[in-house]
């Protein structure tokens, strides 16, 4: 049976608001640069939340399975799968940017159906839905709604950092080269963004299934897409490659840049 | 004569407020790409911003002089100069992201003595003055004092953007190479978290004066330091390499990286 859409949106939000109120205290706080990787602040802030998560999860659904970085996957065998990032963007988290993220994303048969992007700091959230328009909530204003683009050249492209790509790296530079403008940071917050038509591109690699799970729903419910590099819908075990598009019309030239071969020179 | 200083902060900080106000309603406004950029938001937004500040600056000190991007110099003799950058960090802004700053600077005789960092949509700000301890307001918590490190290889480095450094970029490698790990994106927010000790190091190239003269009693007042890549003191018409260090101690180790000189392979 599926449950109804309201009890999902409900417990994914509490699970966002319990990993917030764990996670805050931490943010700013003082790091001792010497303390072991296990008893750092971040690691405690991400070990918590993700119990405190898991917990409200079970309680509200028994029967569901739960997967996070942390604590592994429960009940393998369930339909239903919560996937869990307490701390997406932990190199923001540790330098005092509000840019990292909470991602909670509920899986049912592999396909992602429900997804929160929450901004524990500023108290930016925004809540998609498979099939719904995405909702999103902050102090800072922003609508959840991708915008349209006459070309690729008007694009804002974004990428956290050149270090994911390796050797993929030619590929996002053949595309930089014809958009707009580049700008590096962002982690969730860049994706999120993209679903309040600010930024029209964010191509991404070495990404896990509790990296992009959430950001689906969201996008998607605002007008945009999520896919791998090949236009393809992401799948768990997939490739970590991930592009998320605002307006889908422009997907066939982006897949262009990304998958250009150059002809061998005779 | 030189000005109470109580009274230099008290102008400093009226013209943030007013900067502040002109700027947030154009913060995630939906921008029409097809806009000419004379008349883009954020084109309008920085004109209208400095505008205003040099209204409340001319009205409190009618004797100062004052430097902004783009309305050039009123009164180039005097021996006072706010220096003005209403949104430093134009792509973070253009984005959607609350990391952009209003940058306000009063030199006195090419070295600035006081420095105002202000992100109007957060609602942080720190002010630096020359001699006295900084101090930093914010929601989200934080301390206005740079860290102390123990070595070099705990060092949290960032930069805005590969791009900025050119021909400049085997140096930030070399130093990027024997620190902890870097982060990409930040523009004056960054050098803020170098001053609440959150970051230990920003290096930068192709920095105007009004994108670093702020910096400098913001971060010397919280124990840090801002100069060349070199180790002096930042000029007025300088080469526009900006290093920004938490830990003074390690000034002397990053130097060294970032201006090694290969031996030639005999």
């Amino acid at each position: 049976m599926i449950p109804d859409t309201d009890a999902l949106i409900a417990a994914a939000c509490a699970a966002a608001d319990v990993a917030g109120a764990v996670i805050r205290p931490f943010f700013r706080a003082r790091i001792v640069t010497d303390q072991k990787a296990d008893r750092s602040p971040v690691t405690i802030a991400d070990r918590t939340a993700e119990q405190a998560m898991r917990a409200v999860l079970s309680e509200r659904f028994p029967a569901h399975g739960i997967l996070g970085e942390e604590f592994g996957l429960e009940r393998p065998d369930a339909a239903f799968r919560w996937v869990l990032d307490p701390i997406d963007g932990t190199r923001a988290f540790i330098t005092g940017r509000p840019t990292f993220g909470t991602l909670i994303a509920l899986f049912h048969d592999e396909r992602p159906i429900v997804g929160v992007i929450d901004q524990p700091v500023t108290g930016e959230r925004w809540i998609g839905v498979d099939g719904q328009p995405t909702v999103f909530r902050g102090p800072y204003g922003g609508v959840a709604e991708c915008r349209p683009l006459a070309a690729l050249s008007d694009a804002e492209l974004s990428c956290t950092s050149p270090e994911m790509f390796g050797a993929d790296m030619p590929r996002f530079e053949r595309l930089r080269r014809v958009v707009r403008r580049n700008s590096w940071g962002g982690d969730c917050y860049a994706h999120g963004l993209v679903a309040l038509g600010l930024i029209d591109i964010v191509v991404e690699a070495d990404m896990k299934v509790w990296d992009w799970g959430a950001l689906v729903p969201v996008i998607e419910g605002a007008g945009g897409s999520v896919t791998d590099w090949q236009g393809q819908p992401l799948r768990p075990g997939g490739d970590g490659r991930v592009l998320s598009v605002g307006d889908k019309t422009l997907l066939p030239a982006i897949l262009r840049e990304l998958n250009h071969s150059p002809v061998a020179s005779v």
